[in-house]
């Protein structure tokens, strides 16, 4: 359920606790120091006074917060024996569905990782395409002890984010989320492209991609939602596919077979999760363009 | 070996038939006709004066042009009981590479055409792409059998222009070969872009394609060489894959990781094998669009 | 002052006419047969019943809605002997500040057209820009009587919905008001362009054009209101003229004197007064391109 | 009349002089010089020659070089008591059709000039559109002595190169010409457009330009000949128009009046004048885009 400010500012210090404890894994205690700098006006600064209480508190607790936390794809994990969030988050990367062969990866990374640091690997899973997770596993493996500390403590901060923002409503949220969003302009006619199928791929290799959403443009030339929306965009390389033929087939026009433009593909690679990549398509029979909108 | 035409015009009546007798399959009469209409100023008149006596052939003689030729991929191809240039034209398809599955495709599609016409299944291979070639075969296994003969008949002659074309030189070749070309510009700094590693990928089907040619771009932003030329270009969809993200970062841009426009994939379609699709790529690190150029 | 519909349909008939009989001019009868009609839920209604008034109305007084109207740029507008709505509307398109030349001119037109046609020359200047507006005199001097009859009527109500949207507040608005709207991005960087320049020019012959708006791009490279909206669009062609080359200068490129591309100017024509003309620049400092947008 | 290399290699000294005394204004020693230096192999090293023969040669006649060259403009060439050259050069430019006014601002520019620097102002006028060539005038005014006079001597040489190109044929020609070509390229059909009025206009000041050039597109959307070639381009604003409304109506398209896209019009700026501007126009009837080709 979601909680408003005002329900938390007015709530017994057990309640608060007991509706933001699971934001820090395992880690009732943010909350709970949290509790005692109410009222806040703003979700993002009840976020900062627990950012705060972070900083604030003891190595133990602080090396805590990372030492609790579930590995990816990880016995406890396959075993279920993690917060429904992490089960959640988890599933969304698809770490709940490897082959034999992929969990054997993780393993034998989270056990590198482990060895190396004294902790697990911990990356926020909804800002990450799986290229990229696999990506930021190998890097950070490599990095000193102190810069990977640094990371492992921001990540957690993210992951912190995304659960409060979806537990409570209110004034200032904390921007987690980014958007991928198109528009298909008919130049051979000067208007929007209605009906057109479109479909988002999300590259997991340099040649492997899978569909993560499918459209279909309306009246304006858009799709009535964005095709990510209301969550961080992963860090990944996406295909958008039109099928621009179809669009011209159905608007009469007599095209050579193969058309010359049929399936327009536009590539393209997202690194910011919290921004908006607007790619839209401008389009004739013989002819198109891409380039980041706004 | 080649010939020229003034070698031809002077070569005795048997000379000229051993030199073009292949150039329609198992049917040396044709050049035997054309020897009598000698001389040519232009290899077209040649090729004219062979089809002239292909059209004023009586109906056994023309039947035998197509009951003569040798079936795709059929179990003649595969005993190398064909003549050499069906050989490397079938070879020139992946025809002599298919599996057991799909030489079972092709002989049933054979036996159904054949049976169903009273003569084999002939196309110009070289003009068509595996889908193209497959896709020419169900259709054309619909058709009339007036509309059917005449096919076959189109058919015959596109082969032989493209073996006579190979065999003489001289004024007014035959039109039997087309291009892919492409062109990088880059403008963000307005300037052809040189260095960026090109790829030419033919599809075999919707989502499966081929590498087919790989280039670099010259210091004009071309390739050296055309990605398909001195050859039909097959009738099927390709794609234009270029390393620009490579680009940008060899030329010391600051990009995100991974990059907005990493690599490029221009999606297009050949309909007319003996055409020119020049298709180039025009960008910034942020924007892109290819047309059909000339 | 405006009249929302609740008022105007519990007003008496008498206020009501006070209220609405100067939108068709000289003709406070249509807005007293309206009247008689109420209530209107929706001004749209309220149109209908004025434009149903007039079709109904006997010949005498439908051809004096014609007759009563002043003529462009004519002495009794010169004198200020027309209608306060008429000195506004002509005053929009210049008329009221003409060359003794022009007025000259004007004055013949408005004689052959009233000797023609018996009834003064009725056009809704506020959809037409200098240029169109005398296209338009002269090609309707041409017309058939009866064709040029049906203009005359339906420019009176274009007139007409003007006014009353202008009088009247409420649902169902008319729709009388067009857009020329613009959006600069900086493919260089992938970000809107803020910070430009941008001026409007109407052609007002083929060579002459005069400044219309001026603006700046905001944070989100568009500009805060349209360069036009809130009425017609003039029936032109314009010109949307960006200080491309400073935006750059003051992003610290290094640019070439001159710059390859320093004031940009896109040219379009808008034949659709109540349509909207989205026109925006995508651009790099070597490369630009615009479309019809939406 | 033009000399060949072997020709000037084979002459005279005398002939020589003779042939070449004018590449350097009222400087015959220069040529006298470089004739004791033959035979030259390439046409750039009977300049460099000459170059160096300036370069080595002493203060007085240096500054001779610059004192005897013809003011812009000034009395001198409009009384004809200037060489050939330096009339065709002026008159190039126009500057044998100045305004009285005109003459004025360049007569006081001129003593302004002569009065601080101590010799007439020099400029490679080819190289330089009418605002281009007062803006240098202002700009140079300002120099320092010592920078002045290098660009003074530079200017000469730019002079010299032109001249010689014009007089000898050979090998190595000098780098003095540049071009501005176009491309039409009709992305509704995918076809090159032929048939396309052009026009090329220079901008002799923000607001005002003059046509420089006109031409038809060929069938592959090319002009036959570059609008600008043969010579240095002017440093200059240009602004390329197409009427590509006109082409459109012409293929029998129904185009609203007016059309979205009429003239097209290119503005862009030349500061290489030995430079390629390529500027193509890549247009569908509702979209259109530039950029710098090559």
């Amino acid at each position: 359920m979601t909680w408003t400010l005002e329900a938390l500012n007015a709530a017994s210090a057990a309640d608060f606790v007991a509706a933001l404890g699971g934001v820090f894994e395992h880690a009732p205690w943010v909350a709970g120091e949290a509790a005692a700098r109410r009222p806040f006006g703003r979700v993002e600064d009840l976020f900062a006074a627990m950012a705060a209480a972070v900083a604030a508190a003891p190595e133990a607790r602080r090396l805590g917060l990372l030492t609790n936390h579930p590995e990816l794809a990880g016995r406890a994990a396959r075993d279920g024996r993690i917060a429904p969030d992490s089960i959640a988050e988890q599933a969304s990367a698809g770490l709940d569905r490897l082959s034999e062969d992929e969990y054997a990866r993780f393993e034998a990374l989270n056990a590198a990782y482990r060895a190396r640091f004294g902790f697990p690997f911990i990356l926020c899973i909804r800002r990450h395409g799986r290229a990229s997770l696999l990506r930021s596993f190998a890097r950070r493996l490599e990095a000193s002890p102190e810069d990977e500390r640094r990371s492992a403590e921001a990540e957690v901060l993210r992951i912190a984010a995304i659960r409060l923002n979806a537990l409570v409503e209110g004034e200032g949220p904390l921007r987690t989320t980014g958007r991928i969003s198109t528009h298909v302009l008919d130049t051979a006619v000067g208007r929007p492209a209605a009906g057109v199928a479109v479909e988002l791929a999300e590259f997991v290799s340099e040649t492997e991609s899978v569909v993560v959403a499918r459209a279909r443009t309306n009246a304006d030339g858009r799709t009535d939602a964005p095709l990510i929306g209301g969550r961080p965009v992963p860090l990944a390389a996406y295909e958008l596919r039109f099928r621009l033929g179809d669009h011209y087939r159905a608007a009469g026009l007599d095209l050579p077979e193969p058309p010359f433009l049929d399936i327009v593909a536009l590539r393209f690679g997202a690194a910011d999760p919290e921004g908006h990549y607007h790619v839209p398509l401008v389009a004739s029979p013989w002819s198109y363009q891409t380039y980041r909108g706004s």
